[in-house]
């Protein structure tokens, strides 16, 4: 049997024996794991440098390079983020609906684990800690394939959680890592029908692609953010110079920032001349609508292609629009059902904003760099889902959950 | 631009529309919906009647040709659907959480459409109207591909449909139907990312595997039910044996019919040879484990294929077992995750069946043939999901919801 299906086998085994366990049982795993990591970081550090060395022999750039690094400090944050899962409720077992029926059956829905998750992820080592933590307090098990940039680090960190977890009533199969840096085996668990019950990829446009393009098994799509933040003509201009700087600015690597700024042609008039300043001396790219380029010369021409990509980076489309009607259009042409934003003092605009706007999150006069587990006072997020199905934005732990209906009888049968 | 291409557009661009609509708007459709079925109803006979008239002279079973037809009562029954929709609460726009945030963020949860649903069903014309119901009231777009079987009788019902929705406040492009019988137009919807939300399959195995094999879009899998019924040692006699019978012999083509009775082997010797006789007599034909074929000499061998088969038939597989443990692993093994019931009167493994079984609906001593939207009480269904993600079981109107986060701030950004 190859890698992947041995350790799905091994993952799926340990499903049942996940279920069974207490809240009290999971707790305590995770505070040995999160002792684990710390008390082993030196040889945590060591499989890091050797990830590092490669990276930089194959000319990886220092920023991807510097995500890659692991210190004690990382590690001690790494530890901390696992500690913070214990405090979260247990989203597991709950008594969500009951109900009886007139033939005397009483129904009860419970929340159960999903099963068996797959996470294909990229780069930073941390996921690979917090997928293990967030699974576990789920009471799933986890197949996990990073990144081959981050090899050597996963290995020795699993190995850790894995040796940790054999001290404790979670089963150390519950957490399985695939090694196999082809793509292949990637290719191979999208087709895991029957071992894992879900893939969630974490990563690039690409990697989520394949992803959702290959997988007969369940996925939860995640990421890709086209978002964009629309100033309408009543907004006050330093707020809305404040978001829509935050929004680009703030962090632009991340899918919730923004890569649209689209204009109301009055605010247009009066401020984006000022606006784009702002953003020209924060050495952002723009590309512009032929009337941005009027007020703003510096800008590029902005074509359907640019306002089709996640950049990513400090390069930001700007276009003027006549009405909210166009920035509308625009968001359903370009988005991706992610986050967006509208700027305005106009209660019906906002309205109308917030309803029509398909797409995970939806603001009114805030920065959509919001949308976050974190943020959202989740304590905890396994990615943030651009699909409609189960989850949508920021997930927490009750994505992580399926349902189970129960029934309870006395004989009953059907007439 | 292909037909299945144009008309998923159409659908997505009335989905804003949709949205937009109030309870009483989509209340009075469905009125109006109903009304012209039964005003239509010698034209959708006649259509019906082509339809019959084609598979009797390709041959098809005189059972499918019975499922079928329609006639005026058949379609009184179909209207009536549509009118009980009607009395149902609408799932969309509910705020289904509302937190505020320490910076003053207020969040709210709603529940929203999905968007565009794509049904690819088989054989009964009723899955049409039933399917356009439920879409509409939950505010969803829906492009409807039925069997070509039914064509004919389809495309008259979707005329009708249309043609009563002009005179409503719900656009006529809600509704779609793809008239186009080859296989290739399934194999194109499956693709269509961006355009349907989610593909929801009714049919045979072979149809559901094809869209899971083959979707790009998200799938709710729904039906394939290999359901167990496990008697214990302790199970009173009558009752086991009416749950049983109930569970197999009811309707046999179903999906929460049983497939396989597993016996505990102290209730077997006591018990089985009656039991056998009981669905000997309903001409069951029997497959059995070599320790049944022992009691039921009528009995075939069962073999591992048999166990993982859906007979939807006359036909089961017995299996005599060592005690629950086996039970369970044989369900583990062979199940489908839709319906497990045990029969018995030992509380201790009665709670662990319900705890250890992973499946959409887990039955202490009733039959697997409650697994059922209406029987739940739901007043509606769209199918039952055998998948872990966004729905299980039963699925009702708010399975055809999605949420949204809306976030209402006054200049916040992100430090």
């Amino acid at each position: 049997m190859s890698e992947v299906r041995t350790k799905a086998t091994l993952a799926k085994s340990a499903a049942a024996a996940m279920n069974r366990l207490t809240t009290e049982q999971k707790n305590h795993a995770l505070g040995v794991m999160a002792d684990a990591l710390q008390k082993e970081q030196a040889a945590i550090i060591d499989a890091n440098s050797a990830d590092i060395m490669n990276g930089r022999e194959k000319g990886t750039s220092e920023s991807l390079l510097d995500r890659l690094t692991l210190n004690e400090s990382r590690i001690a944050g790494i530890a901390e983020g696992l500690r913070q899962i214990i405090a979260l409720p247990d989203p597991v077992g709950l008594l969500l609906e009951s109900f009886e029926r007139p033939n005397g059956l009483k129904v009860e829905k419970i929340s159960v684990p999903l099963g068996v998750i797959g996470m294909i992820y990229e780069a930073r080592p941390n996921v690979t800690v917090d997928a293990a933590g967030l699974c576990l307090k789920t009471g799933n098990t986890v197949v996990l394939r990073g990144g081959s940039a981050a090899l050597e680090t996963n290995r020795k960190i699993v190995e850790v959680l894995r040796s940790a977890l054999q001290t404790t009533d979670v089963p150390a199969d519950a957490l399985q890592m695939i090694e196999d840096a082809d793509r292949s085996s990637v290719d191979e668990m999208l087709k895991l029908n029957g071992l894992l019950d879900v893939v969630i990829p974490r990563g690039g446009a690409s990697l989520i692609r394949n992803v959702v393009d290959n997988a007969t098994v369940p996925v939860i799509e995640t990421g890709a953010g086209i978002c964009h933040t629309f100033i309408d003509e009543s907004a006050d201009y330093d707020m809305a110079s404040d978001i829509a700087f935050n929004a680009k600015v703030q962090r632009p690597s991340v899918c919730n920032a923004m890569e649209t700024l689209l204009v109301h042609e009055s605010f247009a008039k009066k401020h984006l001349h000022e606006l784009a300043d702002r953003f020209l001396k924060s050495d952002v790219q723009l590309h512009g609508c032929p009337r941005t380029m009027e007020i703003v010369p510096e800008a590029l021409l902005a074509s359907d292609a640019d306002y089709a990509t996640e950049y990513n980076d400090y390069i930001l489309n700007i276009r003027v629009v006549h009405d909210l009607d166009e920035a509308l259009s625009h968001i359903a042409q370009f988005g991706t059902m992610h986050s967006e934003c509208i700027v305005t003092a106009n209660q019906e605009n906002a309205v109308r904003f917030l309803q029509e706007v398909d797409a995970a999150a939806v603001y009114h006069n805030a920065s959509t760099r919001f949308t976050d587990g974190f943020e959202f006072g989740f304590g905890a997020e396994i990615g943030i889902s651009t699909q409609k199905l189960h989850a949508r934005g920021p997930m927490g732990l009750p994505a992580l959950t399926s349902t189970k209906y129960r029934i309870y009888g006395a004989g009953q049968i059907r007439g």
